[in-house]
């Protein structure tokens, strides 16, 4: 059995504290939360692991993993004193709102012998896989072009958005991280644009609610991002690869296969609303990862470079925003 | 030059004038109906014909051929005349309300030595026309299930229901024909229920709004028929064929290509609500067919006989229903 | 807290397990099975249940309730026990393949007071129950058709097969069950045609493995049910409900949400091809009900007079099939 | 009646030429075209036009409209002539490869008051008319993001692309006028990224066969475009509009609505692979436009200015993609 600490016990740190705990090849002996809640308690009598803290984490030789899925700016700490405990991470994203921080931060875990893991969940879900596979194995031919669209129902409350590090680093990053991923190759340039369109408040804590991102690929293929921290159709999580032999798409998944027409049409539902529900499959199948990782050594779909490099994306995305230019990536 | 006469100008009379017209192999000669409008002028007009009676077309040689959508008491009459002017001809369905009038008719004509067709417009659909391909070719496997959805947006006017010979043999005809089409072989049996469920009027002419049929075939294949005169989501054409290797579907022409989404749902466009407008192809390739019957004698998808059998169908249709019985057909 | 015995640790008496010992409310305190088997030990430890014989549960006075998953020949016989014992009951389908003994068990269920469901799972799937809702509340208006289409991926072991009292009572029944549930009416008449196109083995061993049946009902809505053991594309679960003011569909759930296009078309994936997973949610959703139908009496979406009467039809359609007449139903 | 000339009897010519013929308020009354072709006198024939030399065509004051659809080279000239001899215009883009002398044809134009309209198409498609209507009457929220998507089903010709003015001025150009009358406002920034992926002969003619293009709006609304010359799937012609009310989209138009589905999956039709099929009918209202422009003044979807300003668009993409620079545009 592999014994994990869970670091965190907001949203994301749930589902993953109930995944570890229903798989049947882990255990999850620690909830560790600077906030003591009730909801917390109730999360370690259904998991039948230990409220603890930091330090007993650590201290304990019988933990084989950490999962950060704390506020970010305990990740990069945690990390460290992961790599010093020898315990294997499975890191939610970004490593660092700070991104010399970051670059560090993986450079010296990369030193250490530890293995690592980032949360990019959408890696995990099963037909990002299957296209991911198509275009592995040339099925699909090369890829020419990649479209993705990412959008939420509504944004998250203003107290997330001014900690997030801002849309391109909190939403963009998964689409950043998966055009790498789709790509198999690196990016050469990133052009973004954005605004604060609709919620004002959004704009007053300096982000934006509405983003477009153009990347163009080192062997020159190119990618189109659009992102939006409210679309009036619901969580829209859609990705469409043009190859030269076929076109791969993903759609939104309806929450529902009932359909109702009459003289104004046919209507279906709106998709599942929130992400965790969209990707609860790939939550369950990335702890799963982790385990292996753990128990094998089998690399997972992400490791710690990924979520650098993903980052580097977004900090140029960022710039590219503020200075109105196309930011090339040194390498 | 094919030289053709049109007997009829209302809806579906205007489309074959207007097809013939503008087939560049086919004139339209003469247009024919004992009541002369404006609107039968206008179309004298726009396809270059002549206004003529009955007895002018039957004594001019030229005329190769006639087209019958004129009220459906003159089919058998006109029927007969071609046979004996020697005329091809085009028959709109039904060939007579009285079936053994229908049966004499078709017995004569199958005697001369004329060639005729019958109007049922959806085996020349496209999309018809595949399907069968693939079922007379193999590629789907043995069928093993039919099912078919026909629909109206709305009741046709109650003095039309009164002279239609009522729904199975007004409707349902057309379903009847494309199952014997699709299966390639003949029924055994048919059971039918009906009711008058929305419009009284139409009950109180004596028929019936809502009608499901069953049909076995002489191999234990079956066919389930949905009909209505009236679905809240329009005018619906469907088919559904199950076999060993395939399931085969053609679903409702959507007027639009334009969806809409907010947090009701996806709303894509109603169906094309005219079967002038969804058949429109289809009226082309008949009319098409007809020329090359005339010309070369290549046989057209529909002969008179299958005229007979539908009708021969929808009469069991309607015994099935007043009787509550099944009634196993006799050959 | 809730404590349960299962009856039965096949297929479905492993999901309802599961599911039990997955609610909060529930407890299994007991797995029954005569056969002990590897399974039944590993599926005791995950729920931390005892494995038990059939006295045992019902000696014991702390089982609030039963689930009857075992085997068709021991329903009658544990729900009369229950009875006796006065524990609820739920139980899979059917009470019993002869139906004089269905009749007799529900009778005496009736007269004792304990609480009972069927395990008719689809009446619990979300859009089935958002369908209902819509009828019910008239936002639909009046019901016209029905139309449903039950095909399984492939038949069944002709070892199953042989115990299974026939395609009608195995396969047809939850159709049927959801016909007269949607109508909210009972049934008039049944007309039913079956084969056996496909699987020889299947009609050696006396069973079909093609039907349709079409139902009327008391106040002449009409319903027509296409069912199949063997479908091209797989799991085939669709609904269509043609009412006054609107056409609610329920179709196929896919596997998967990727799309592959090419020159030959645009191919999206085809169902979840097991009954288990697609109706995963219902499974729990019909458990839950079964806890709040023990702790508070709030009436299940299915009684064991519902097991009756779907079986009723389905003996009705096996008369139909056999005779070629129309079965009128007497009460 | 209105007298049209048809200049140019290639594709887009024979369609203009037989859509005038075909419409009851106009008569094509010449045919000019410098190669004589057994093509163009089967279309004179057929239009009952008479084949003329451009001289016959100003000198005769019975001319009330012309349409240009002849080599681009010949464009301006042909503007210019139209505006002195006082004859309304029907231009198809672009009105020159060279840019300057658009903004000097365009402006002597302007200045004399000849009516005038650019054939861009596919504002006259029905679809794309209740998109833009639902966006003018504030139905659909404001724009926030609009994504395009125009992909041809393999390239043209090398000796067309030669004299096309490369991809953005022949494909793209009706993105970016369909992104100013979509936005409703003028574009403020052009960015595109361009290459050769595929089709090695075009990168030969210094051309490219894959393109994307970002836009953002004076008042910060973004644009997306994604082109090719060649898709797998065929020519694909998709609008999405993100507003705060409603996502609106136009998906590709399939050539069939037969469905197959198998163990393989559901397969649908590939769109109609050619855009002269796929915009018929927008066809046939440009030319209905230009009737009523002509008769009673009603303006156009398209005004000469609207030509000019695409094709700034245009060349500011090739600037960008040559550059690697986001370009301004100044007014």
């Amino acid at each position: 059995m592999i014994n994990l600490a869970i670091f965190g016990t907001g949203r994301i740190g749930t589902v993953h504290a109930l995944n570890a705990a229903a798989n049947p090849e882990a255990n999850v002996k620690y909830l560790v939360d600077p906030v003591r809640s009730h909801h917390m308690t109730e999360l370690a009598k259904k998991t039948a692991a230990l409220e603890a803290d930091v330090d007993t984490v650590f201290a304990d030789e019988d933990v084989h993993g950490i999962v950060i899925a704390s506020s970010t700016d305990s990740h990069a700490d945690l990390l460290m004193r992961a790599a010093r405990a020898g315990k294997a991470v499975f890191c939610e994203k970004p490593i660092s709102l700070d991104f010399a921080t970051t670059i560090s931060t993986v450079e010296s875990l990369e030193q250490s012998d530890i293995r690592c893991m980032m949360g990019f969940q959408r890696r995990y879900d099963p037909d990002f896989r299957t296209l991911k596979e198509r275009l592995s194995n040339g099925t699909a031919g090369h890829i020419e072009q990649i479209l993705m669209i990412s959008r939420d129902p509504f944004p998250p409350p203003i107290g997330y958005i001014k900690r997030s590090g801002g849309m391109f680093l909190d939403q963009s990053i998964h689409d950043l991280d998966m055009a790498r991923y789709l790509l198999g190759e690196e990016i050469k340039t990133v052009y973004a644009v954005g605004n604060c369109l609709e919620n004002a408040a959004i704009g007053d804590a300096g982000d934006i609610d509405t983003a477009m991102i153009t990347l163009t690929s080192i062997s020159g293929r190119f990618v189109q991002i659009s992102n939006s921290r409210r679309s009036a159709f619901g969580l829209e999580q859609r990705v469409e690869v043009l190859c030269s032999k076929e076109v791969l798409s993903i759609g939104n998944r309806g929450h529902s296969l009932l359909t109702i027409a009459d003289h104004q049409g046919l209507t279906s539902s709106q998709p599942e609303n929130h992400f965790i529900d969209r990707f609860a499959w790939s939550y369950r199948a990335e702890m799963q990862a982790f385990i292996e990782l753990i128990e094998t050594g089998t690399p997972a779909l992400t490791n710690i470079r990924d979520g650098l490099e993903a980052q580097r994306l977004a900090v140029a995305a960022l710039e590219s925003m503020h200075t109105g230019n196309i930011v090339e990536l040194e390498r």
